[in-house]
């Protein structure tokens, strides 16, 4: 099978301890056989995220059980081998799934368990960018901060691929959305997931909307005492993502106190298969029915071909995008 | 009836500005009497907590509802008047509560809701300490953490009122203890509340002794880092205090998403009625069977009558201490 694959290439300094330069290629690789459980599929599309992208910077290696070198963590495809024990799906099935890597290849297995059907309305190249990004603003906003009908919540850095999937969840549940979105001019695209439930407003002026229930921060640490100063009594803060704003802050453990609130951090990529699985259902069965519907959408700025994945990755860190960027294969 | 009063004393110098110095005083108030659902009690015992000290030097004011110059935050005594409405309770019960302030008075009101039977067994010192000091530990412990059988737990300041009660909550359900004690001889005290599942420890080692599942803090800001570095993967913070460690400090939000981790920040005072209610009623199923058999207590190392209130926050602010300082009606 055919892989984008990270390639080290030896820089023409060789300073001891200079770390190589790598980029990624198309490779052959073997092809997979499906064990116990497992499917075996031809990948149709896989999104891009911001974790394959600082793998490929080499920042945050593959866990355990996933290709060290093939990146990518969701995909949409056909079923067209099937390992022992196998009782979900069979041959022919149009399946997507959150996996550890390994998404950008024409071949991919995995467990049964943590693929979803994927709802015949739905296209391909939304297929492939659902997984990942549907599946950790899911288990951010509802199954980390316990989101309910009539709260008001706050998600920073709407437009992404996170961003789209969180505020329509969260419109979806009842919940009166607040996305902050730095380019104007996408600001009326996220008001359209959902209109007269979304307010889509300037980052920089955030607090004036609150308080907050619940707020999605994928942005990072430049926003924390201003997300801790905006937060209604109990809220609940999730945090997924350190993208433009840093890791490190001051925190003031009075202010948490006086609000009785709660910081979760959390990443997807390196659960065990259990709650990945656990994470998948809970998808399954309190999203695909909007996708069904036509209430939630995923939103596909660009789809680029396997052998366009270098392209893919620069518009991906380009930014001023709305929605998912995806492969197809 | 007879209460212990936070008083301003004009100061000397009438600088502008100049905060008024505040003393504690015996002084006369009207009797009190009971509204639809509420005990009146003939206080017995009230046990002395961090916040009440904060409120005597003027930080910590009272919530809504809560007389705004007694302190006090836990209470023992007798039923000696009930108001309508009320269903729970009769005149001559013992019961002990929570109250917003007041305690350290010869009457008190509280809401049936939020108070809990006295068991025989108890003495009326170790009843006037439990309430708070329990109901906090739980909360934080239970409530707000999830902390299961099976998981290591990590309680800071583990030998003052809410250390006590937290150490040995945890040990009642099957957790196991490591307790940070500063004062060496107070160590083997600590491991004596539940021998064999409780390690009390030098707070400069405590992350040799991890990783946890859960730590409570009680300490303050100065533990983060440590902290969250000493947390197992999923694992929870609860920070109740922030005594000697101070408020601010520096959190890396990496650090928090990669072990999936989450912050809690509480205090119980502020709370509406029915979160007090619903924290007493836990207390009371999961804890006081404890106490009746005798698998918990509440160690109780001094007691003043009203009148020596001010020599017992004296003793309350000294340290050193293991377990309550309560004060006799």
């Amino acid at each position: 099978m055919r892989a984008a694959t990270i390639v080290e290439v030896p820089s023409a300094e060789q300073t001891p301890g200079h770390t190589p330069a790598r980029v990624l290629q198309i490779v052959e690789h073997p092809d997979l056989v499906p064990s116990a459980g497992e499917l075996l599929i031809r990948v149709c599309a896989a999104g891009l995220n911001n974790a394959d992208r600082m793998q490929i910077l080499g920042f945050y290696p593959a866990p355990p059980g996933s290709p060290p070198d093939i990146p990518g963590l969701e995909l949409a495809g056909q079923v067209i081998g099937v390992g022992t024990d196998v009782f979900r799906f069979k041959v022919g099935d149009k399946v997507m799934a959150v996996v550890g890597g390994g998404a950008l290849a024409e071949l991919a297995v995995v467990h049964e368990r943590t693929a979803m059907p994927v709802p015949a309305t739905m296209s391909w190249e939304a297929a492939g960018g659902f997984p990942e990004a549907f599946t950790t603003a899911h288990d951010a906003l509802v199954t980390q901060c316990a989101l309910t009908s009539g709260e008001r919540v706050c998600v920073h850095g709407a437009a992404g691929g996170v961003g789209v999937a969180a505020v329509q969840i969260a419109a979806s549940m009842g919940a009166t959305v607040v996305a902050t979105v730095r380019d104007p001019a996408i600001r009326p695209m996220v008001e359209g997931l959902a209109p007269g439930r979304i307010t889509a407003v300037n980052p920089a002026n955030f607090t004036e909307h609150g308080p907050f229930d619940v707020i999605l921060e994928l942005v990072g640490a430049s926003n924390l005492a201003a997300n801790i100063a905006s937060l209604n009594l109990g809220g609940r803060i999730s945090i997924i993502g350190v993208g433009g704003g840093g890791s490190k802050t001051e925190i003031d453990l009075l202010a948490l106190m006086g609000r009785r609130a709660t910081i979760h951090g959390s990443t997807l990529r390196s659960r065990p298969l259990e709650q990945k699985a656990d994470a998948a259902r809970r998808v399954e069965t309190q999203v695909l029915p909007h996708i069904r519907s036509g209430l939630v959408s995923v939103p596909v700025i660009a789809a680029f071909s396997l052998d366009e994945v270098v392209q893919a990755y620069e518009r991906f860190s380009a930014g001023a995008k709305f929605g998912k960027i995806v492969v197809t294969m």
